[in-house]
């Protein structure tokens, strides 16, 4: 070992101790011609160290520069002028000999908590930025949650079994990175968007509860925050039914909050339907830590329509805007009522960004007084502003906002407001951590494109049992594209959960079909042919038919899990290598091409030119 | 949840309780009219049920097949005659009434640790081949050598850190799998041949400690027991001695020996330079459970040249055998002095199959009444004989046995033979496990086709110290292709080690080069130009210039490490979804054609003609 002791354990019990230490030179502080600090830094902390006249003198002939690594011999000191900052603080190194192990150019930028780094360059010298304290906080957290997880599901009896990185390509829904074969020319071997049918073939096997903490590969267009190589936490169970998965795996969220955070979690997990998240709060992944629903004044988002909208709130007052509007929302801002001009025109312009593209906002002030004033006085009388914020349920001294338009855009639209405001009114708290399941998803979504079902989980995930019946008896075939929203699928319910914290979806899972007549029922709803399914997975069809157990599941995203839980908003600073928006290492300098022998070699070759027939 | 109990948990403790049991139909045992016993396995265990007279009419109406899933009600009773191999054989399950959760057919192999099915029936059926308790058992196994490694390696302080898959191409020995980039037309990703540059990188980064069971990829020709992806146990230190890692990674193994296998390794872990076991027994990774080593009699391996051959002993015979031949190598077999002519012959057909390649076998017995006889008594006296003997430590009872020929195919057949004698005389036992550090390895190997140097254990390792003047001052250049044995490189050792379990290489790995100077040497030595080493290692590169800790490590083969410890020589029984040698996954039926428009958006088209070329 070139070190008897780290640079984080020294503390002044070993005083008088003589010790060998090794690290990295963070700073010099030259006090006078006989005295230099050097703050020597590894992995477990930060020592002071003392050079006392000659080996000033040395250093001022041979200076050590920042990042230069070395090796010092000397004695543990108690300070004069102790440190409260540094778990180290009370100690001192007295240097009698040193070594420079290696040196250091001058870094491209500080390795500081506030570097002067903008993103390609920290990217490019990403093994430099990885030395900063934030990143290192977050792949030390990463890991005490991939440590957590493994110890939480061990103890449950869940095995960590590998899984082929190998595999077929079947693309549904997202595009596979493939692998051209050289053993097997002209064929491809795929990256598994997720270990989806394996983790079943292993319930099938019976191995019980299996997990994984497992790379997953999708090749999409990348939009911010997402990475064509992650990570998930995976899991299957046999037996069980969604309440048994449900009570599991918010126990594993728990757990690792409490181990990972030192948070004990113990409200009751919140669960709401698909239907009411989409209601309430315009989108099927809400932040419930603060309020601020949704209220409804005109149609029902064409969900089972069991839910009541308050039409007859703004009906017949002669306001164009809302009469002509698919879809009229409100919320109630609270404490905001005393907004100026400056602020409604403010919150007018950012309603009407592109992003958001609205038309434009209507408010209605509940003033401290008790009375009303809107931006739509000329259309409803007070009575009629009352009955709105009496049904938006808000107070004295609320802001009403009301957006209106065309459905899925107003609600995507109001959703974001929503947020908004919630943020700047400080109610998403940094430190406040709020659970919800979401549960009973619609099991198919309408593809417009190709006028077909796909699947809103994946083509795994089984319907409500009371759905069944509609599932086997109705062909999926959509003849009238445009009444889509009658046939008897849009309303089929899947055994389909998500869970939500502060708005993000860390996890979604689902029971799955085990049986294979439903499962081929399944795929042909997707529009596949017997032939096209049994080529792509004829050996899950196959494996149903040899004792299939009930069996069900969920993933969890690793990278925004812990993203969420260190308190940031991009996943790239959880990942030790991530890769840019074009899906570039730029370290790496990764892609690249490759060699004329190994195109041969996999029997393939470029064809530039050919996706302009795409 | 199906269940209240699984099938392995009842004792006689829970006696007339009420329990629910879900698994698969092992066996249907009709004992007569009135009572039918059926075994009911999950993978926990076996537990019998007892179906009385009205169930078992229904079951004679609707049978259960081997392999159904059911779920029955029932208490549990103590039972009459118990079965003590079974840990609920006290017990039996008095029915009350059952469902079928899924039917089975037949299937194509008995699902038993002496299945029928043969290996290509039971790779098709790979999820019934895993429910049989053999390779349960051995997936057990490997989880329970993950659990082990991840708990020793945290104790130690070491994260585990997750290097990317999707990485650049850089073919340095192996060939990369490669992945086109849709996003970046007519460029590849690489899939890593293991985390090699990354855990080095995470070293300069002041990680000071990095583990991964991960998994790895190569695109080689597969041998029987190879696999194109294959999982390691990565591990790297910084600021380590070579005997750190030694120590630091016997410990991982015994503590995996003790927590796996129950068995506390307290022999010290032996050592040998790789000169020493090349010499003694003709190959790097010797099973040293049995002695039988090698004598040379003839010339050195060209090796250091500090070890001496025998030669005196068979010179001046007139012997052409021996005379004409490179080398001449002896073992003594112990008590096989009585070896019958037909014994003789049969080892003489066994050295002379083209997978041994010698032309013969000359045997020198060593009589129990302390005379010799050998095949060649025509060239050598019986003192002569005697000396040979004294020589390989032949005692009385021995059959000396003699290998000549050319030396590389010698040693190797030397090496072949004496492994089958030790197999033969029982000399390898199952439960004794041996481990052996090799030290001391060459840094180069000689390619002859390229005539220059390529490194032995990869282009990061360290040449010892005392060989560093050596490499800087010497160019690599080899003027005569036939001399290269003279050139200084041949003789640089490298800080390199492997661990060697029972004759199995289980690990290897190295101190690292940390300088760029150093560095880029080690690129030129193996044929480099300045402009490849910076286009394929560029990052490396200038990563050492910020300040690189001296740092090391090691990777263990983790499926080989499971089949050894479970006592098998396939790993595939070891990996739950393996390749068969052609890479292919025939489950599967990967990999597979792709679709037109895949290839068209990943800018390449299939070549399958261009290989002839090569």
């Amino acid at each position: 070992m070139y070190r008897t002791h780290t640079c984080g354990e020294l503390r002044s019990a070993q005083a008088g101790l003589t010790v060998t230490l090794a690290g990295w030179v963070q700073t010099v502080r030259k006090l006078s011609k006989s005295i230099t600090f050097i703050d020597l830094r590894d992995r477990y902390g930060i020592t002071q160290l003392l050079f006392g006249e000659e080996l000033s003198q040395q250093l001022t002939e041979n200076p050590l520069g920042r990042e230069f690594v070395i090796q010092v011999q000397g004695e543990v000191t108690e300070r004069t002028s102790k440190n409260a900052q540094l778990p180290t603080g009370d100690i001192e190194i007295k240097v009698s000999s040193y070594t420079i192990l290696n040196k250091s150019m001058t870094p491209p930028f500080t390795i500081q908590d506030d570097t002067d780094g903008g993103d390609d360059l920290r990217m490019k010298y990403r093994y430099l930025d990885l030395r900063r304290q934030t990143v290192k906080k977050n792949l030390e957290l990463r890991y005490a949650v991939n440590r957590a997880a493994r110890n939480y599901l061990h103890e449950n009896s869940f095995m960590d079994l590998e899984t082929p990185f190998l595999i077929k390509s079947t693309p549904e829904g997202a595009r596979d990175f493939v692998v051209p074969s050289r053993m097997n020319p002209g064929e491809f071997y795929a990256l598994p968007q997720s270990p989806q049918t394996f983790k079943q073939l292993l319930m099938v096997s019976g191995y019980d509860r299996y997990y994984q903490i497992v790379k997953c590969f999708r090749d999409e267009d990348l939009r911010a925050d997402r990475q064509p190589e992650f990570t998930q936490i995976d899991c299957e169970m046999s037996f069980v039914e969604q309440e048994d998965i449900l009570s599991m795996f918010e126990g594993l969220i728990k757990y690792i909050f409490n181990t990972v955070k030192g948070i004990d979690y113990t409200d009751h997990v919140e669960r709401m339907t698909w239907e009411e998240v989409m209601w309430n709060y315009g989108n099927d992944k809400p932040d419930i830590r603060f309020g601020m629903k949704l209220l409804n004044l005109k149609s029902a988002f064409t969900l089972g329509g069991k839910l009541t909208a308050h039409g007859e709130l703004i009906k017949d007052a002669g306001f164009g805007v809302f009469d002509n509007a698919e879809t009229v929302l409100a919320i109630a801002a609270p404490g905001c009522s005393e907004y100026t001009r400056k602020q409604t025109d403010e919150l007018t312009e950012w309603v009407k960004r592109p992003q958001i593209g609205m038309q434009g906002l209507v408010y209605i002030k509940c003033n401290a007084d008790g009375s009303l004033k809107s931006s739509v006085d000329k259309f409803y009388s007070e009575d009629k502003l009352k009955a709105i914020a009496e049904a938006v349920e808000a107070k004295k001294g609320d802001l009403i906002l009301v957006l209106a338009g065309r459905e899925e855009r107003t609600r995507k639209a109001m959703s974001e407001l929503r947020l908004e405001m919630g943020r700047r009114l400080g109610l998403r708290k940094e430190n406040e951590f709020k659970l919800l399941w979401v549960l009973d998803f619609p099991l198919f979504e309408y593809a417009e494109e190709e006028n077909r079902w796909v699947a809103r989980h994946h083509p795994f995930t089984s319907p409500k049992p009371s759905d069944i019946g509609v599932m086997i008896e109705n062909s999926p075939v959509i003849a009238e594209a445009e009444k889509y929203l009658e046939h008897p699928y849009n309303h089929i319910k899947a055994n389909a959960y998500d869970m939500v914290l502060n708005g993000n979806e860390i996890g979604g899972g689902s029971l799955r079909l085990y049986q294979r007549e439903l499962q081929e029922k399944m795929f042909a709803a997707l529009g596949m042919t017997p032939e096209e399914a049994l080529h792509k997975f004829g050996f899950l069809l196959g494996a149903f038919e040899y004792g299939a157990p009930p069996h069900g599941g969920i993933a969890f995203g690793f990278d925004r899990l812990c993203s969420i839980l260190g308190g940031s908003e991009s996943i790239r600073d959880f990942i030790a290598f991530p890769k840019n928006n074009s899906g570039r290492d730029v370290m790496l300098d990764a892609p690249s091409t490759i060699d004329d022998k190994q195109l041969l070699e996999l029997s393939i070759q470029l064809n530039t030119s050919g996706r302009d027939s795409l």
